[in-house]
């Protein structure tokens, strides 16, 4: 007889676990700073906060007597009905979850056996390695070259050669690319696919891009590739868990069967269909976040020791020159000053931090405390 | 080279997928009624709502200008401290999930590896067969006896068979159980675990039972119990996505590294919190509901052709004589009239229907279109 607890499966036991991202509360009491005080820039999310329009959305709904008592739909129809007029695709072609996170997670873990293969190329999202190790995948990476360029060759030939061994596989783009901002070039996505790749294309990022820039067009012509969106980035409402995934209906058929069903909370059904009523207004928001980007890298290029890396998201990815110190030293001095930005423990990136793009009215702010930082840096 | 969409695995291919509720508005259109004319109780959920003080502190919430526009806190600290105050356990034994539902999921994907065994006692929540699937775990049924009762002898013999084939595995177990109403025996479930099995002991219902009939007191000494709990039900905030689990500290621990790390949505936490701090409130719609639950099972027995069973929880199950029709043409007919309760596939419930405890000022217009649709029924 034992009576030892239950213990988690042994690749699940020796999960480092999703390095998730510290409160704001806890940084600022660290740093012995007021909350309002303190750059909240290590998340990505939309410093504009939520829309008005989203706000009172919510608001209305919660005065009606039955809000939030009865189950959310567990067939989303409202809401894939709005995210269909949003992307111009049909609501059968759509699927909603707790944040892309929910989605990614799902998707690997339908479509592929133990043992399969993911297809990586890092520096990305922390999340994908966690899936892997999750479902038992293999994660096989095609790290980028200089200057963090994907390497197209080096990814076809990986490919290539998974597909030599009978093996599952999918490979993970993110475009534009977290931490580095770039888009994922269409030869290269249109090549993989032409050999027959399942492409999980992350496009979290992609408002701050443009729509214009998204691969969505693709999907009609082929039903390998499945897209991850979200409303954490645009849309301003991180904490109420919202995304959504645009694949072949065959697949979305299957996967919705697959989902929890009542996977998508209420209020963030509420505010996702708010959003999409609204997104003319949020595109405003958008534009300014691209227009402070713009501020953002032209103070960065100008600091001594800092190089900061072109972007088509809403962050900053900044390559901090070895004299002044390691990526992880310069985010500590920074978050003593109440900057609280992005640090790895990726060896690629132990000399990089990455900014979220903060509100038009706090980049001068920003840019001179950083400065103030690394001056004192150099004095010492 | 092959083009077709990406397939998701057999096992989940052939999935029949949880049939969950349809949402009111949707049943409603159906029988040709304004929703609001209608009688809800198919999901079990707290008929008087939301309680205003949790709907004040989620619209107090909402005028802070960051709500929602960032993530939630992944080690629900505030929520769980909450949660600590509320059953009387340390942090460490709790993790909050969307829902008991993820923490199902959640749990049995860690502890068990494909191929192990889950043992259920049909009828019981429709959702531990789709998990099983889900997670490829061979589903060992006990089916409960005369009456629906639990049988002990051959529950504790399946679980010796179980161990003797060297394989791992989990009982899942229902108190009070859906959509019986019975209670757990306390000496079944001590049994089981000093015998050396994993509980999972599902106490979505307790609060209707009164937390007094909680096995929560047995975790300290047997850490290979398991207990689920939701705020679906007796908080009135099945929309908003909350539940938790109580469990051995080092369990949740690595579990809590397995989640998704934002897997509790903003206005579920706050929500949450708010409703521990009004349980006193909530208290008195609990009594009210088992006050109510009293007048509904006495007025079902006086209905010729229905034989309620006893229940500990939110709603009652009722067999329908034959001679009446099955209990999915009772459903239909009932559904005619704006009464929407919840009918099974499962040949084990063909004859009976569940329904939720209406609120106290439905119960005898509820119990007289129940009888009026039985008069027309017998009269044709």
């Amino acid at each position: 007889m034992s009576v030892e607890r239950p213990i988690v499966r042994p690749h699940l036991a020796r999960l480092p676990g999703y390095a998730p991202v510290v409160p704001l509360s806890e940084r600022a009491a660290r740093a012995g700073l007021a909350p309002q005080a303190c750059f909240k820039l290590d998340a990505n999310e939309n410093p504009y906060g939520m829309l008005d329009g989203v706000r009172d959305a919510l608001q209305q709904a919660m005065q009606e007597a039955g809000f939030g008592a009865v189950y959310p739909d567990p067939n989303q129809t409202e809401l894939r009905t709005a995210l269909a007029s949003y992307t111009g695709l049909e609501p059968a072609m759509i699927l909603a979850g707790a944040g892309a996170d929910e989605l990614l997670d799902l998707t690997l873990r339908a479509v592929l056996a133990p043992g399969s293969v993911i297809i990586t190329c890092t520096p990305s999202f922390g999340m994908y390695p966690f899936l892997a190790d999750l479902n038992q995948l293999e994660l096989i990476d095609v790290p980028r070259g200089e200057g963090f360029a994907l390497r197209p060759d080096a990814l076809l030939q990986t490919v290539q050669s998974v597909r030599e061994r009978d093996v599952d596989s999918v490979v993970i783009l993110t475009s534009p690319n977290n931490p580095t901002g770039d888009l994922v070039p269409r030869d290269l996505l249109t090549t993989l696919l032409d050999r027959g790749a399942t492409v999980m294309l992350d496009e979290a990022y992609i408002e701050f891009a443009g729509l214009e820039a998204s691969a969505q067009d693709l999907l009609s012509a082929h039903p390998r590739l499945i897209i991850m969106r979200t409303f954490s980035k645009w849309a301003g409402i991180a904490g109420l868990r919202l995304g959504y995934m645009l694949a072949n209906a065959g697949l979305i058929a299957d996967l919705a069967k697959v989902k929890q069903p009542y996977n998508v909370n209420q209020a963030a059904e509420i505010a996702g269909i708010a959003a999409i009523n609204v997104a003319d207004e949020i595109a405003l928001q958008i534009d300014a976040i691209r227009n402070t980007r713009s501020l953002l890298f032209d103070g960065l290029q100008s600091i001594d020791g800092l190089d900061a890396l072109p972007s088509a998201a809403n962050f900053i990815l900044v390559r901090v020159d070895p004299a002044i110190g390691s990526g992880r030293e310069l985010h500590d001095r920074l978050a003593s000053v109440g900057v609280f930005v992005r640090t790895y423990s990726d060896p690629l990136l132990a000399g990089s931090l990455r900014i979220s793009v903060p509100r038009h009215d706090q980049v001068d702010e920003l840019l001179e405390r950083i400065s103030g930082v690394l001056e004192s840096a150099h004095s010492t």
